[in-house]
């Protein structure tokens, strides 16, 4: 595995693989790899000639108040898990590199960006948007792999896509979970052993949502109040919020018509955690 | 000289000048085209191997209050400029064409995007930079032709260029003006002879301002004063603005140091016009 720390030597190292007639594959993260990223760049290594990763702990996507300096960062297993996964070239630019003065252009994709992940995080899928193009406008034409825990923001990047007429196919990838159920992110390292299995009500109450709509419940508030209640049962987590909603446009919905998607988000200990499903009623 | 209407068109087209290693040359328009867009067009093609030239009305740049509807359109005679100025491949997408359904995401450069035509038109360079940003996205990795007419506007495009990464060479070029000076610009056409004549005046009034400089002057304010008198002289001219600004930034300077930009917009009849040149001190 080739690694580069600056934006030029991906550059030139991606089009030349284009200009041999190689499909150039994607994952963008922010580093601490998990199997879930190993997910994404297996998934990318099977369908692409050549990947690109990126590890960039982005700064514009966080808030002032969040975990910009705490966000765990361990670039010697990252590498080795990348390599691992058959990732062609790591980029992992400084931000200095990324970001040689101020950023004064950012990207919004309205309505996507509001609301559920937007209520804590107001200016968090600017940032998101912001970074993503320009990682895309640095890798240019190629499949970009994103994991679906981060839902919202594959719906947001997809949008994005198609809005500016990125020449990129995005593909979602399925969450890869722990054995009891729990979405794997980089954020679970913050969990101490108690945290750690209390952040199971997240999946937990995504559970009861689908155990209510297959029973025939379509009321969403009746849903959402059951999932409600697994987390607030559950002590050491601070429910953020519930929803159910239109699974292609994130819309509220008040019943359930076919397809749904079910959202989660919830403070546990130190963390801030997430997850979702989807729910096929056809 | 090859004319498409859509994206994938245009999109197989350049890819495959591309992959044979040959330089690809941009020129966004609105149409109308003049001698201006056709200095562009030349310019292009005297450093490219491909030129693609755009026409497009693009409504997000375009206020309710604004001249969209009116906006003066002639495919025909377009065509036959582009084709003489040397233009390998004309894109003219439909309004369906680039915006299937309604844009959500949006572009903006904050700062450069700021006061000047900002005043009179708040969201202008947010349109300005979303569809060149799609544009840019549509076209690919190529030199791109900007006239300094549209001094601001090539300052935001510059910036995005740069915060985002674009795999773009951003070229401004020279102002095209009449024999007498009026800077040419699609939005002449609307004017009748005795507007016309009136129209000089914001060429006049950067000429007075360069003269107080040449002469040592070097108080803005003055300048300013200056510029607005020849403006305000003219019966029917109503002005927006003049400024004299950092030649780099564009940001208010009390006092001309080295390098400045001096700019005036005006309305002229039915038109609003825009001019501006540059002062070396040096």
């Amino acid at each position: 595995m080739y690694t580069v720390h600056t934006i030029p030597q991906a550059r030139a190292f991606l089009d030349s693989a284009r200009a041999r007639g190689q499909q150039v594959g994607l994952v963008p993260t922010m580093g601490f790899l998990h199997a879930g990223h190993q997910s994404l760049m297996r998934r990318a290594v099977s369908e692409c000639d050549v990947v690109v990763a990126t590890i960039f702990v982005n700064p514009l996507q966080f808030a002032p108040n969040e975990d910009l300096a705490a966000y765990p960062r361990d670039f010697v297993a990252d590498s080795e898990l990348a390599a691992e996964a058959g990732v062609s070239i790591l980029l992992a630019p400084s931000v200095d590199e990324m970001y040689p003065e101020t950023v004064v252009t950012s990207v919004r994709v309205s309505g996507l960006s509001d609301g559920l992940e937007s209520g804590a995080r107001p200016t968090h899928f600017e940032g998101v948007a912001t970074v993503v193009a320009k990682l895309f406008n640095v890798v240019g034409p190629c499949r970009a792999y994103f994991g679906e825990k981060d839902y919202q923001q594959l719906a947001v990047i997809r949008r994005m896509v198609s809005d500016l007429s990125f020449n990129i196919q995005v593909i979602g990838c399925p969450i890869v979970r722990e054995v009891d159920g729990l979405a794997m992110s980089s954020r679970n390292a913050y969990l101490e052993a108690a945290d750690r299995e209390a952040a199971t009500c997240l999946r937990r109450a995504l559970d009861a949502g689908v155990a209510l709509l297959e029973a025939g419940e379509r009321s969403v508030v009746a849903i959402e109040a059951a999932m409600s209640a697994v987390v607030e049962a559950e002590d050491r987590a601070t429910l953020d919020y519930v929803a159910v909603r239109d699974a292609d446009t994130l819309q509220t919905i008040a019943q359930v018509e076919e397809d749904a998607h079910l959202l989660v988000a919830a403070k546990v200990g130190p963390s801030r955690l997430i997850d979702n499903c989807a729910f096929s009623g056809k």
